[in-house]
């Protein structure tokens, strides 16, 4: 029997370590990797036990706490330069979502204030951060959801829901909002080759939740968009160029050409820690590869012929243009562009 | 060791009864399924023993020889009755490839001129049906090929190779003609979910006859367009209406949709036997949906959460208007139209 979401924490600190819900192997296991170290939290998140741009960059900032506390331990008050190592190794660990180096960024510059053990200070900083990522999604899904009208019938691609971010979800979020006033009534859930987001994550949340959720192979999405079943593709971000460029889950650029040439519109909900104000446009993002085997085998199982090539980019980036609504915190934006964008972040 | 495909015949006749190809577990394992009456035949037929338009149509003739034989033994001059009800099994076997039905529709006619036992006369012709087809896609990679300028990176999906005919393909023969023109420096194969044919068997096709092929998820097909990674898009089709719509594995419109977003040529290679000429267009063809546990599962290892709904319709029509190239084996047609194509019929 499949577990219930209900009461699932996609991270949780506890007992001084950072717990992961182990996301590879959702929805039939429900197990958590503990991370006592912020390498522990690095490996977690290149092998993608958690997964999604906002989880990730919350977890990094759990990993500098880990990392600043055992550094304080060892080297007092030296701990900033002792740290500096783990901070690069959770950058690195996964390339293309900009939130990453964005909360990373963010609690170093905090570094300068503390006096004595970082470790209770630098905690205090990550729950606030997960704490303000679930209201700011509430916050998303109200501004999302008020573009939907009675009855839309919603595509969404991967998994940008509770379990990529600290609860609630983006893209999930704007239809968890639009669900709840009663203007959504189906969603098509994209499996999302190579690993299955969408069938284990997506499904499991709306089926949960009671919304309900059709599971489709990623390439079957244009044939239903043809005979009229979509009215919207809502997904996340990894990465938001200044220009309104989006990088997200390989696939989305297919479905945004895909929108386009039936008039389907296309929404992005994402944090504006999502949106990177040094990248002046998607060419410029980083595209993970990742390994082929990916492709080639599935759950030790070999499907493809043992030795032949695969390409694996697991992201793709889909031109402003094609974006209909842009949904942050701060607000939706219809038609987004750079100067637009630039706005968001003088909103209060 | 992936065992080669040299020597592998998708179906043949041996000791009375038709051994097909086990398409299911290739390119891992190397098993016939022995087909001893029609109703062997049909069942591996919609099982997907063997699968790819042409295939079935031949193996389907294969059925009817199973069946006559048998009632000829049991009712002598009698058989033409007692194999209509083996004749509407097959037929029902899979309701999208036309192939199927006008391959019975023609040995249906050759009836009236049998006398007595009409086993052997049905093999010869069930035979000659297994020759031609391979001479008739070695024309088509002629016809085809020519279109394709040197050094092309082609792009294919799902398996329209020697697999789904009796030997050398329809996509791929036109891909290993023109390969072997030195004009084709890669082919992508989209792995194609759920069945995974283009990950098992044209990666598996290709890889043997040493033409350099990259696998991709269907998703990454549009990334791959927009930077430049594709020339031509290549498939076969399972029935093309009289105006030139063609139905195809799921996954097809959606390349053709991001082929003329991307200025990527789109060909279509199919044999006469496929095209519909009693179907005016696209939306009048039945579109098969089979087990939504295609899509929940893989080889019994569950994927999505139990009970979650799920679409799976395995064929999706692009319209005659996407297609720039229709390779048969009477000629090939540039932007094929209704008038075109009659004109094909004409031709010797």
């Amino acid at each position: 029997m499949t577990p219930k979401t209900s009461n699932v924490d996609t991270l949780r600190w506890r007992d001084g370590a950072l717990q992961l819900l182990d996301q590879r192997v959702l929805p039939h296991t429900i197990e958590y990797i503990v991370c006592r170290s912020a390498a522990d939290v690095a490996d977690a998140i290149t092998a993608m036990v958690v997964r999604g741009a906002p989880a990730i960059g919350i977890a990094a900032a759990y990993g500098v706490v880990l990392a600043a506390g055992d550094a304080f331990e060892r080297h007092g008050e030296r701990w900033r330069d002792a740290i500096r190592d783990d901070i690069e190794r959770l950058r690195r660990s996964r390339p293309t979502a900009v939130n990453l180096a964005f909360e990373l960024d963010a609690i170093v510059r905090r570094f300068a204030a503390i006096e004595g053990d970082p470790g209770p200070e630098l905690l205090a900083y990550a729950n606030a951060l997960k704490a303000r990522d679930v209201t700011d999604n509430e916050r998303m899904g109200a501004f999302g959801a008020a573009h939907i009208a009675p009855g839309s019938r919603v595509l969404t691609h991967c998994n940008a829901g509770a379990l990529a971010t600290a609860g609630y979800g983006t893209a999930l979020g704007v239809i968890r909002s639009a669900w709840r006033a009663a203007n959504v009534s189906r969603v098509y859930a994209t499996e999302t080759r190579p690993w299955f987001q969408g069938a284990r994550l997506t499904a499991w949340e709306l089926h949960q939740d009671g919304i309900p959720v059709t599971l489709i192979a990623d390439s079957a999405a244009a044939h239903l968009m043809r005979s009229g079943g979509v009215d919207w593709v809502i997904t996340g971000a990894d990465r938001i160029a200044a220009n309104g460029d989006v990088a997200n889950k390989i696939g989305t650029y297919s479905l945004a050409v895909n929108a386009r040439a039936h008039d389907v519109r296309f929404m992005v909900a994402a944090p504006l820690s999502t949106i990177d104000r040094d990248t002046a446009e998607g060419s410029r993002i980083p595209i993970e590869e990742r390994d082929p085997d990916e492709l080639r085998s599935f759950r030790g199982h070999a499907i493809a012929p043992a030795g032949v090539d695969a390409f694996n980019p697991v992201f793709d980036v889909t031109p402003a243009a094609f974006i209909d609504v842009l949904v942050t915190e701060k607000g939706a934006l219809t038609k987004p562009d750079a100067a637009a964008i630039a706005t968001l972040f003088e909103r209060r």
